[in-house]
């Protein structure tokens, strides 16, 4: 119902709705199939359909289009109110994963001698948190500065006591007594934290550091939290001790009085202002001056300083610098995550708008957009692209959680220490790569889908606009994507540079399986040519690709090329190892039987689908390289794959609302009317616009700076206007 | 001077001023000399700067960067203030195009026999608008809806008697007495105009017409001016006569009251809201409910109605469509000239802050960006397309004002029509396929430079976010950008298909001019290869890639297949049209003597850099394409292409600064810290932050809704807050 509207709508010849209805009646998909398979198991699904419906029916919550139109000081209390109601989830959740409601449990943790709360028994919150991010991802930002960065900046290099106290006692991990910031950007750098300027000096007479910013390039910026919420801060700064700078170190610093948020002494704190998105986030810029706080407060995991005459500095290299990025890790591991969840939404609302929208073709019967071969290549592959990003996300996190407990685990254990530190290394060319190539893969996602709903994706209540904005900057921050493909890239090369030399390289993940001299030998032979006559073949090209791209940067480099002017061909490596793991991945899952796997037939066979579209269709993107070093030939690309992608278009354009309805992602998450479930997009859309518009308070359809406009069309005669006339007459008569 | 900060500025390390000032000096550009090159003549050249002279020190049209915080309501009310001031620029620009100060030239415009204003006579005010657009596009669109969409629809389909009438004695033009909007767009149908749904019935006894909507699909929506500022409307609707429908003509519709703005009866006008950008203009939608009109409204040039019983319907069919559309014209053409504009603003950011910012390499003095070959190749290829578009934006500017200006001049006489319409058609295929070409690539250009500045480009102050926001809408209004492409490939490849027949096709424009027997003939030879030992190549290549696409689909279709499962291929087509017609127009313009041609050999040296970077860059970007139609092959690719374009990187990287001084734009039109003349990045950058985000009130550095905070951090244990008790303790006893 439209009450806005003066005219008749049901007369509409064009009914939008119908058309999604019968693609629902047609479609022999399993739904419930898919969304198990894509939220990994049963249980998984149920969880997370669970957590959206009470984030949906919160009254605090719940997001509704009207939030399109808030300023950045509205946006930015709302979150803060947001905050403070996710911190009640928050004890809730983990008194149901302890199944534990009877006792005060949040009091019991907040004791000296109880346990350290676990990944496991934050995973509930973790979950709730991912999904938040889906319709207000400033939020998540805001809270996960606080949990994530600070608190894993904590985890990762406080000892233990340390831990205990700043996120237990002090109450951080459950959202009480302190909120933390994670200060490690400056004005002058971000991406090389290694020359981060500010300073920590060890003052062995009273035993405590002084925190100090040399300059304005040294100012801490960027820091979300900083400017209105953080009453802690985990700086990074460098440490000097009886003279010498000992590099880089982290420490607790406290910045506002707890009680009343006001600003401690030798603190100096600013906000940022306005960004292009994420504008309930409070990002600030901090200096210190002169600012003490006690030897205890620096985090001292790997490096400790002993008080003495003279003091000593103490460390642990093997894992000093793998552990301080850490905090790091657990952000890139969540935006692998963030990239299925936000990209399966645009593609929900592009794929149906493209479904619902007619445009051309016969007069009263126009062609759906859907039907155009142009469109399913820019919509479906799309929607492939969240199908892949699924089962990858979901191992990320899981190889994260498990790596993480193993290094806690690990103690002082040198073998066992030298084990995760390999595993953690590989987990850093996973998640760098992984998380480079989606959150750019999901930027363009975002946009080249609001082209395709034409103007209509223009509309702030259709949520591309905000999302972008909000998107993009995942792209450069906890690791820039440029930055971190080079480095993963540059990781992998090494190994297989190790591998020619036939030195033992380990490899623990699977993504990294085709560094072995059998499959590089077969990867570089010349008459190495693929069928695609099995599924294998699929995710094998790319492995290939790789291997001879990586060969061919290894020759220029031995004939005397400097690394850094390959650059553009790492940053290739990087994306196309990210694009073989998520095959390799998706594809075993296929395979092996599990709990999310997918017994009907039809069902899997779309599947099976979606996984070549995305291969195919990313060779087609970069057919450059593919032809180039003849991973493929300009035959088999004109006779079999083009041919071949065309072929898939059509088949999974006939599942194409099955396959978005699996994603079970009910309207008030989409929160953009033309992606609706009923497909009604033109009464949603005239709905919510109407709704969030109301009429001038006087109904004469004028704004409140109307005598403006009428001003200046009613303005007078250029004569009139004049102190004295121009006019020839008059003008001649003054000197006559 | 930065007094927000509390620290000692003078001692930084990095001096990124110092970097800028050593480029300058090292430079042996003749930066006027690139200027006029790049304005297209001496004296246009003039005439820009001193009308930017004129927009920075305006009072009302200045903006700075504290612009990035306004709020919708604000930026619509400031807009509308803007373009009253720039009324009073108006009947000055005319004045001054004509010479004329004496007597009052508007009151003389505004009598029944006046001459009708050219396009010459407003051709200082367009420039005026094309240069705002550069600092507020929302603004420069709100009027270019009024003068440019409103005026030439008026232009292009009314009589001389009705573009007088409400051009001058109204005075539209003028910016007095009315303002208009353009309702063609329906929330059912965009690009699909022949499909709108809006009726104009003819009524014989009145001789009026009745316009209707008939359903919420015919809502006319999007429609930029309706909600706010509108009092009239040119109108696409359905002519209806006798019950015969004789398709979408145009119709000047009354909307409100001149003098109060108030809405006239059976207008229905809502607000369409919030956008992704450009939220000065007030778009809005629009309902009538028999609204009625003197039958003397319909825009009558082409076609008319003649009362009597029955009336008649009379049209030309020659011009009726083309001349239809032409009221879009003016935006594509336009759209071009913005691309070089809009693009030069972030190119110039991008690239003084490359220079500036140091990341990485040795302490103390580390690399500038600029010095990174991947940062050669993200940024200086966007410098090069700034350089490219340029003489391809003033010639098609000219080209649509000179080819108007006969279509007016041509009146009934038929060989002149044809002739003229032949010209109109092969500027419909330039201009969509440059427009839709060139906003794209923009668009790019503004999101990938600003992942460049990494972290800073994400702040609101620099202006990307805005830019970007701002911008992509290009891609989409004035015809969808995948649309228009296919549009002018299909009549790129009739052309072809009909030369192939051998039948005579009428070229009128160079960049078509490839579309000889000849050169089809030599392109598709099999043995054709380039060697790049002259500057011709460069572009020669592209005309070859396009025939030789060209040829496949042909072939393709004369198998068999349908067109539209080749439009992949045919929006390739279009875009490789643009790029190849912007290097002949480039390297034409620097061949060829001129007012604007350059003299000094160092200086045009560099612009031949520029334009092989342009056209390897591309070739890098589109391989796929060149090796798949074997226009390259591989050894050629990774043995001559591939080294010159690293070898081109360095090079123009030792002229950058000067390259994009050479735009003479100032920092008020720059409108971003990191991007500013001086290059002192940091301390304009903090400046412009600190500015704009004063202190709390209480100095205390904690936000008005800090309570909301203190009470989460301070609240109270689990059982203290229930109304009962958890504890087991208390539990037991209840139920003893
Ligand atoms: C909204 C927002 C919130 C943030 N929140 C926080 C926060 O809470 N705490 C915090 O500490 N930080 C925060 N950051 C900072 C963020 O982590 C950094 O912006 C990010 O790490 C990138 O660093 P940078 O901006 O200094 O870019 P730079 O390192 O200066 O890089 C700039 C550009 O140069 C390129 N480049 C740099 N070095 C090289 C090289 N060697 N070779 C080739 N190219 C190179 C990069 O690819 C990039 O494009 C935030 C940033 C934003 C935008
Ligand atoms: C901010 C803004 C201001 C505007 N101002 C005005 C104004 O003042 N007056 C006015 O009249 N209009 C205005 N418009 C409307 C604008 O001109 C239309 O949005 C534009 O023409 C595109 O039409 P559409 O949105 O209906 O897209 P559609 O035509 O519905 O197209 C949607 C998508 O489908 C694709 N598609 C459509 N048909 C085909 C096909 N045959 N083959 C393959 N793909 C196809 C397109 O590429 C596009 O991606 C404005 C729009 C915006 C966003």
């Amino acid at each position: 119902m439209t009450r806005q509207s003066t005219v008749d709508q049901n007369q509409s010849t064009y009914n939008a709705k119908n058309f999604i209805t019968k693609e629902r009646q047609e479609s022999k998909l399993d739904i419930d199939q898919l969304n198990v398979f894509l939220e990994n198991g049963e249980q998984e699904a149920k969880l997370t359909h669970d957590l959206i419906e009470e984030i949906i029916n919160d009254p605090i919550l719940k997001t509704d289009t009207d939030h399109y139109d808030i300023t950045k000081s509205q946006e930015r209390e709302i979150t803060a109110r947001r905050i403070a109601r996710l911190s009640l989830y928050m004890e809730h959740d983990v008194k149901t994963k302890q199944r534990e409601f009877k006792d005060d449990l949040v009091k019991n943790l907040e004791r000296k001698d109880s346990k350290l709360l676990t990944n496991k028994d934050l995973s509930i919150f973790d979950r709730r948190l991912s999904l938040v991010a889906n319709i207000d991802p400033g939020l998540s930002t805001r809270i996960g500065v606080h949990l994530g960065l600070f608190g894993n900046c904590i985890k990762g290099n406080g000892t233990d006591e340390q831990i205990h106290y700043w996120l237990q006692e002090k109450g951080a991990l459950l959202l009480k007594g302190i909120y933390g910031c994670f200060a490690m950007t400056e004005l002058g750098h971000g991406s090389n934290v290694a020359q981060l300027q500010t300073t920590a000096t060890y003052d062995p007479s009273s035993d405590t550091f002084k925190i100090n910013t040399p300059d304005l390039l040294a100012t801490k910026w960027w820091i979300g939290g900083a400017a209105h919420s953080a009453t802690h801060t985990t700086a990074y700064a460098r440490l000097i001790v009886n003279g010498k700078d000992y590099g880089v170190k982290t420490f607790v610093v406290p910045l506002r009085d707890e009680k009343t948020l006001n600003l401690l002494p030798g603190i100096m704190i600013g906000d940022i202002g306005a960004k292009m998105g994420r504008d309930g986030i409070d990002n600030g810029w901090i200096q210190f001056k002169n600012v003490v706080i006690p030897r205890q407060f620096m985090l001292q995991r790997f490096t400790k300083v002993i008080p003495g005459s003279p003091p000593k500095v103490q460390t642990q290299p093997l894992l000093d610098q793998i552990s301080g990025y850490s905090a790091l890790l657990s952000g890139r591991v969540n935006m692998v995550m963030d990239s299925f969840r936000f990209g399966s939404k645009f593609a929900i609302i592009a794929t149906r708008y493209a479904v619902g929208r007619q445009q051309f073709g016969p007069e009263g019967n126009e062609t759906q957009l859907i039907d155009y071969p142009l469109h399913q290549y820019r919509v479906l592959p799309q929607l492939a692209l969240c199908y892949l990003v699924a089962p990858t996300a979901h191992k990320l996190m899981g190889t994260y959680i498990s790596t993480l407990m193993e290094l806690h685990q690990a103690g002082a254990d040198k073998a066992k220490l030298i084990n995760v530190s390999n595993k953690l290394k590989d987990l850093f060319i996973d998640s760098a790569s992984l998380k480079a190539t989606n959150t750019w893969l999901v930027a363009k996602l975002i946009d080249d889908l609001r082209q395709t709903c034409g103007g209509h994706g223009y509309s702030s209540y259709n949520g591309f606009g905000k999302g972008y904005n909000d998107w993009v900057v995942q792209c450069t921050w906890e690791g820039d994507n440029n930055i971190l493909s080079l480095t993963s890239a540059k990781s992998i090369v090494k190994k297989f540079a190790d591998i020619s030399r036939g030195k033992n390289t380990t490899v623990t993940t699977d993504s990294l399986k085709y560094l072995t001299p059998q499959f590089i030998g077969k990867s570089l032979s010349k008459d190495l040519t693929f069928k695609f006559d099995n599924k294998k073949d699929f995710t094998e090209i790319w492995a290939v690709m790789i291997i001879r791209l990586i060969h061919h940067v290894v020759e220029l480099i031995s004939k005397g090329t400097k690394i850094d002017s390959l650059s553009k061909t790492l940053v290739q490596i990087s994306k196309f190892h990210a694009i073989h793991s998520m095959l390799l991945t998706y594809q075993d899952k296929l395979n092996n039987e599990s709990e999310a796997s997918v017994k009907d037939a039809y069902t899997k066979g779309y599947l099976w689908k979606l996984y070549e579209l995305f291969s195919l269709y990313f060779i087609d993107q970069h057919l450059g390289e593919f032809l180039l070093l003849k991973v493929v030939t300009s035959d088999q690309m004109s006779q079999v794959l083009q041919p071949r992608l065309l072929q898939l278009l059509p088949e999974i354009r006939k599942e194409c609302i099955a396959l978005t309805d699996a994603f079970k992602l009910p309207d008030a998450m989409i929160n953009a009317p033309i992606g609706y479930y009923d497909g009604d997009i033109y009464h949603n859309y005239f709905n919510e616009v109407t709704n969030n518009n109301k009429l001038e308070p006087d109904g004469a359809g004028r704004p409140p700076y109307y005598p403006l406009l009428t001003s200046m069309l009613g303005r007078d005669d250029f004569q009139n206007r004049l102190g004295g006339s121009f006019e020839s007459e008059t003008l001649d008569s003054l000197l006559k």
